[in-house]
Order: structure tokens, then C-alpha cells, then sequence
């Protein structure tokens, strides 16, 4: 054990693009926890669009922003290196919410342990954990597909694209991707077993977007799981059949900088869409039935994933910034034991 | 009786703006009743923004555009003038779908009986006819407010927006109006009772009209029934309050044009907004119960509403292109008879 750590706090907000020095790695001395309390070496710090979100002055009241010169905040996964908590033996894994930190006290609250025997650790951030659980809750409960019908989902090589895809295939649907390049495109129908995936670099227009769903959904749209924005966004919405659903997750394509409009707004009512934007961890009641169904899927190898894993805490801001340019595969974490 | 009559249509299809020569008048013989048959004098005409839609060729398949040289399309109120039909005896006050033209005949299909002793006839067109289930629909259906809510609605003085503050106001939630003038913001909050009214003709700016609106609805809004689109639909998306819903009922201002794309886009994310399109003829099941309020609360003077009448059938397309423009004050019509 090590009387330090290090731990990156937001050193300034980004103005329009995030940049390494919105952030400073610290070392600070190791707490010791006290009666009741845990320590907790994290392994695997969990990177997430939101947390971009969380680096402005919120303009709202639904989620408060990130202080400065505080710890990044951010879901963890690790495990228990000192207790003296009765819940929780050395040795167990937990997640958690400790941020962008090697180590953490915690008096047990808001940690879960989780079983790694058939599921990887890692997995409980990604397709077993909130991208997971995202993935699960905006299909099921918004898009609500019924078999045979379509279902398109933007960055589908992500965390939760992927599921979302895999799920809806699962489901009887045709499954529909975007992502970014030849590289993801392919992963997402030969491996995720999407139906058709297309590559959103080769399409700098609406129109030319759109002519591409219409290719790859030959009967239309009925959910659309967006997770991006712009111009996948106004393409597909050009896409949708009556009566379409769309769960609005995030839009990350604005998240640096002016967020992109939505111009094909008049489908809205043409095609009696609904548009449902939502955040997972306010439907905390469906967490344990879709985690139950991801862990076995993922258990069973049914659920697939892929991870793009950073070493060390020193390398979260570029993999972060990294992330919002879509140059990760899957779910971006970074390792830190 | 005349052995011909006029009507109206559509001579060519608009390319921003409507305009007179788009409509052509012309005088056709009168037809006689076959048996089962009834000929029907049109009294009122109704002009509706939806017209406006059908004049282009549809881009999708959810409305048959309107035919060029045939007759426009649109809601009428009129009188039996000859019966071949048992169910219809001259005099009596129906409903249909003539469209632009003095007179029509139908096999009784698609023609409503209404009873005009306590209702005027006219009003079968407004607040107690399409209009009226659809700020029913929307309101009730989508908006969904409860008591202590506060509900927004454009062209609060028009023939939709006008019932849907009357029936907020009457379900216990703040009603808040944007109409277009001080002589309409006026009448929203004097003679219909909304709380308060915003002149968007003082709001050139999202963020003029948002301050405008947090002013009027200080506690959020919670349901937005939205006919205009555009700046005050921007604006108003910066005032929902978290779980807030949406009724998109028509996008006024960008049917002359290109469509106003939507900025706001990322507050369906952090308000976890659900944003509804709807087209009434959709929910012929709600018609009966949303008919039998309205039309008691019009009976009872509880609903109030506006008349702009147009005399004469030459006078439709002006009078059409009018109601584009705003210039119309409350329900539009014709006055055929």
C-alpha cells in the first residue's frame, strides 16, 4: 500500500473544445478509512459523453456541474483494499462512483459488489453496467420495437449503441447502425450481428444520409436510438415511419462546442413521432431486471463488447478528449491496477 | 336553387409563398342527387393551416397531397338543400368534407347531423369541430397536465390554441399564451382568462422570448402545445421544467419556406422532454368524449372563441394566405351562405 495517490481534478472549463490543461493530475495523501469505512483501489475508471456535460455551468438544474479543483467525477470499478466495514471483505469487487482517482473511502453507500466469475470487472461499466442499462432502458421502454420491425441506433460500435443493436436484433428486429469508419462499420455487423451499418464519414449531407438509412432500412425506421445528433440525426428522422419512437440518449456531435439543430423538424408531426430524451439514472426501478438480462447475456457470450483501455490515470484526459472524437472502440476506459 | 355553382382549385402548386394565382375560380353546373344521394348547400368554409401542407407534393406518404384542378380540400358546415337519402331531411345541418365549393353532394357518408340550437353552426368548424379535438388531443393526451402545472401554447388566439388554455385553465394549471399583437395578447388574457400572453412580435430573439416566457411562467413549463415552431418553440423549450411534454400540433411558421430547424436540441437530453407529433384524424376514438365537452362547454359559455369571416367563396384565398400570415383573429372562415 502507498501513503499517496494521484487523482485528476477540472483545473478550468473548456471553452469550446476540451484540452488537457482543463484538467490537473494531483498527488494527495492516502486517507485511511475509519470505522464503517472501506478502502477502495480503483481498476478501471469508466469515460462517458455526459461527463462532458457536467464540465460547463449547467444552464439547468438537472445535473450539477463538475467543481473545479474537485475530483473528475466518474463511475469506478475496483476492490476493496482495507475494511472496516462488516458489508465488505478485502479482496471484494466493487463499483462505484470515485472518479477520476486511484484510490477511494467510501462508508459502503453507493458501492455495489458484483460477482467477476463468468462477467469481467470491466464489463460492469460497459455493457453490464449504465451504458448497459442506457442501452436497455431506451429500446425497451422508448423505442419499444415490435418484432419485424426497424431499428436504427447511432455510434453502434459504442458502449451502449452496441447493445442497443444486439438487443434489438434479439428482440426480431432489424438492426441498423451508424459509426465512424470502415473499421467500426464492419465490427458492428459481422461481430455485433447488426443487419447494416453505415459509415457516417461517407456522408456529409442529410440528403445523402438519408438516401443511405433508406438503402440499409428498406421499410423504414420505426425506433431510433440517438446518441449523436446532427447529421444522422436529421437523416434518420427523414427515415422514420408513422408513428416512429425516438429516445434521444445523447447528442454527442454537439457536445463540443454549439449544439447542431435539428432541421427536419416538421416529420415531427408528419409522422406523429415521438422523441423522448432521458437519462437512465432516473429509471433506477428498471436497473436490476435489465442488469439481470445483460449479465446473462453477456455471461452467455450473447451480448458482445469491445473495450478501448487506456493505462494508467495520467493518460484519462487525452483518451477522454479522444472519446468525444469517436477515436475509441467501445466502451473507453482507462485501467489503473 | 341555381343550376350551377362555384368553386375553387388548386391551379398550381405554391413555391414559398402561396398566392392568389396558385387558386383558380370556376363555375361548374350543379349536379342532381342520385337516390340515396343528398346535395348540401355550404354555408361555412373552414381554413385550416394543414391546407397548406397538402398544396406540395408530399414528400412522404401520410397525406394525399390536394390535385391540382380538383377541388381544395376542407371542412364545411352546410344545410340539406335536396334529399334522396331517409337519413337526411332538407334543413337539417351537416358536417362534411366539401372542401371549396358552394354546394356538394354525398351518399351520406362522412356527413355529421349536428345540432345548431345551442351551438352555432359555425362553431361546429371551430372549437366544437377539428379544431377543438385537437387542442382536446393535445392537451389532454400529450400535455397531460395536472393541477399547479403551467402549460404554454402558441397562436393562443387561434382557433386550436384558444381551447387549449381554456381547458388548462379549467383543469387547475396556469395558462400561458403567445399570440401575435397587443389587440390579440389582449383578448388571450381578458376575454379567454389565460394567465398572461406574450406578443412574439416583441421577440425577434430566442433569448428574448425565453426571458419573456420564464416571466410569464415562473415556475417552468411543464406542457408546451406548440402550433408555430421557430423562435417561440426555441424559446420555450429553454423554459420546460424536467419530464416536460411536448404537443406538436403544427409548425405554422415554417410552412411558407423552408422549416425552422430547432437549437434547443440538447434540453430534450437534460429535461428528459418527451416531444410529441400528433395528427387528430389519428384518434377518431377520443372524438365522441372531446366533442361532448367542448360542445357543452361552448353551450355554456365557458368556452369562448373568435371568428375572422371572410365573405363570399372568391374571397378563400386571400383570406387563406391571410391566416398564413396571422392576419386572420381566431377561427378563419368563409361565409358561403
Amino acid at each position: 500500500m502507498t501513503a499517496s495517490f494521484k487523482r485528476i481534478v477540472l483545473a478550468s472549463r473548456p471553452a469550446a473544445h476540451v484540452t488537457p490543461d482543463n484538467f490537473r493530475l494531483e498527488t494527495v495523501p492516502l486517507p485511511q478509512p475509519a470505522e464503517g469505512e472501506v478502502l477502495v483501489r480503483v481498476h478501471y475508471l469508466s469515460l462517458d459523453p455526459y461527463m462532458r456535460g457536467r464540465m460547463i455551468e449547467s444552464r439547468s438544474s438537472y445535473a450539477q456541474p463538475q467543481k473545479l479543483d474537485e475530483t473528475m467525477i466518474g463511475g469506478t470499478a475496483g476492490v476493496i483494499e482495507v475494511s472496516r466495514n462488516p458489508k465488505f471483505a478485502v479482496g471484494d469487487t466493487v463499483l462505484g462512483t470515485f472518479g477520476w482517482q486511484e484510490y477511494g473511502i467510501s462508508d459502503g453507500r453507493g458501492l455495489m459488489k458484483v460477482d467477476t466469475r463468468a462477467i469481467p470487472i470491466s464489463a460492469y461499466l460497459g455493457p453490464v453496467g449504465m451504458p448497459g442499462v442506457t442501452a436497455w432502458y431506451g429500446l425497451n421502454r422508448i423505442c419499444a420495437p415490435k418484432p419485424g420491425e426497424t431499428v436504427l441506433v447511432s455510434a453502434a460500435s459504442g458502449a451502449v449503441g452496441s447493445v442497443v443493436g444486439q438487443l434489438a436484433k434479439a428482440a426480431g428486429c432489424r438492426a441498423v447502425g451508424i459509426a465512424g469508419g470502415p473499421d467500426k462499420c464492419h465490427y458492428v455487423t459481422s461481430e455485433l450481428g447488426f443487419d447494416a451499418c453505415i459509415d457516417h464519414r461517407e456522408h456529409a449531407e442529410v440528403q445523402s444520409m438519408a438516401k443511405a438509412i433508406r438503402a440499409a432500412a428498406p421499410k423504414g425506421v420505426d425506433g431510433l436510438f440517438e446518441n449523436v445528433g446532427g447529421i444522422g440525426l436529421d437523416g434518420a428522422l427523414a427515415c422514420m415511419n408513422p408513428f416512429g419512437r425516438v429516445a434521444v440518449c445523447g447528442l454527442i456531435a454537439g457536445y463540443e462546442g454549439t449544439s447542431i439543430p435539428i432541421y427536419n423538424v416538421f416529420t415531427l408531426v408528419a409522422m406523429r413521432l415521438t422523441v423522448r430524451g432521458f437519462i437512465v439514472s432516473d429509471h433506477l426501478d428498471v436497473w436490476p431486471q435489465a442488469l439481470a438480462e445483460l449479465g446473462r447475456g453477456v455471461a452467455e457470450g450473447k451480448i458482445r463488447y469491445r473495450e478501448t483501455v487506456a493505462e494508467g490515470l495520467a493518460a484519462a484526459p487525452e483518451a477522454f478528449i479522444g472519446m468525444l472524437k469517436g477515436r475509441n472502440f467501445g466502451k473507453q476506459l482507462v485501467k489503473l491496477a
